[in-house]
């Protein structure tokens, strides 16, 4: 039998991001997802471990699909890695599927599509905030113009200039391609879904903000498909909170 | 006009339980959703006051429709009244609709039926504990037969002396009156429904974790009625856990 080898691994994580300052590691003592992770497989690997994220989450911001590689020694089977890491991870990060990963993986410069879901809860009937989804949508008191929204929504498919939407990393160019942005409404719940290659900073909250504008018919289809063809950063309407939006799937 | 008099007031209150040791006042230093309403309340009458509610709820254990009665002095109308207690209550605890109630109103003794939900979650795809709803349910990994379930359920409806499944406040009887007890499915959710016009220390938790035996095919339904039927506190099985229970509805 064969010595069991460093190899590359890749992971889907879910986590409440409620606790934390985002994805990203940070300065010590501010708690992020990726220090966590890193200690997980750090204490598998008994030496420090990078573990690398498909993209970096907002402080707040959740995930059911994050995508992470790391590079491990490990004999004892994919199942048994998956509930190592599972066992040592906080309970509010769970690793939901464990394989082996070419060599060369890397889950940020690899993906294709990411897709983010963006929660809206309409407290209209009582007016009230509700406490036990305060951490998981953005609660809204008067109901919004979902078809409106919609019709604004689909001007965002394309590949095209999305500058009043966000910042490049790295004052890159902020053409994106957008591949989906739909509502859908379930109950009380507006279910915002967008799909894009890549997300500039905020991107996602920064246009459920300004769709909510027009869902609350302050701004017309009209006036939202000029502020998106401006690409100004004024243009912009104020972004949604960050604790409704989840990361959902990354594509390769 | 009149001076504004000293009146009692009947409040339906939601609440994440998950940072209270329950309903219920403890000694000083103890968080509690009871010390909460009353400091809220108290903020409004500028001196102490005591918040009745219609039954404690274990430590964790949450509520969508807890009913509480107070007496306050108040002059602004029913909406400023619940803006006001909402603006000083945590945000895990809101009231959701404020009436005048009769003076005489008593929260708990003039309780004719209370409703609980139960909800499991069943992670059984993945086998991996769900971090988003950690708070919320009883994540358990394998499928539950939810139609032996239910036959077994249906045995609890009626009067009856429920000894089995708890203890009776003061040592008082245990025969209660179940009106509902059923299991419903919602996606990876199964969701239990049970009404009785009061319910022993513990009850519903016991119930749940006794059907769940049932579900699992390790008891029979007819072992279920056996120990129902034997009214002997060690014939129980193991309680669920409290943060998946939710006072839902209390009728008068």
């Amino acid at each position: 039998m064969s010595e069991p080898v460093l190899t590359r691994y890749r992971a889907i994580v879910e986590y409440d991001g409620s606790g934390y300052c985002g994805f990203q590691r940070q300065a010590q003592g501010i708690p992020s997802v990726q220090e966590q992770l890193e200690l997980a497989v750090g204490r598998l690997a008994k030496q420090p471990v990078t573990v690398l994220g498909s993209g970096r989450t907002d402080s707040g911001v959740h995930a059911t699909g994050q995508v992470i590689g790391f590079d491990l020694v490990w004999k004892h089977g994919l199942d048994k890695l998956q509930l190592a890491l599972n066992a040592h991870l906080p309970p509010d990060i769970a690793v939901r599927q464990v394989e082996v990963a070419p060599a060369n993986f890397h889950p940020r410069f690899r993906a294709q599509w990411r897709s983010y879901q963006y929660l809206v809860q309409i407290c209209g009937a009582e007016q009230v905030r509700r406490p036990l989804t305060r951490n998981r949508c953005w609660q809204l008191f008067q109901p919004l113009n979902v078809q409106k929204m919609n019709e604004a929504a689909a001007h965002l498919v394309g590949t095209q200039d999305f500058a009043t939407f966000g910042l490049a990393p790295q004052g890159d160019n902020t053409v994106r391609e957008i591949r989906q942005a739909v509502w859908t409404e379930k109950e009380d719940m507006l279910i915002f879904e967008i799909t894009a290659n890549a997300f500039l900073y905020h991107m996602v909250r920064n246009i459920v903000g300004t769709l909510k504008l027009v869902g609350e018919e302050k701004w017309t289809v009209n006036e939202f498909v000029m502020a998106l063809q401006a690409c100004q950063r004024r243009r912009c309407g104020n972004p949604a909170p960050p604790h409704g939006l989840y990361l959902t799937l990354v594509e390769y």
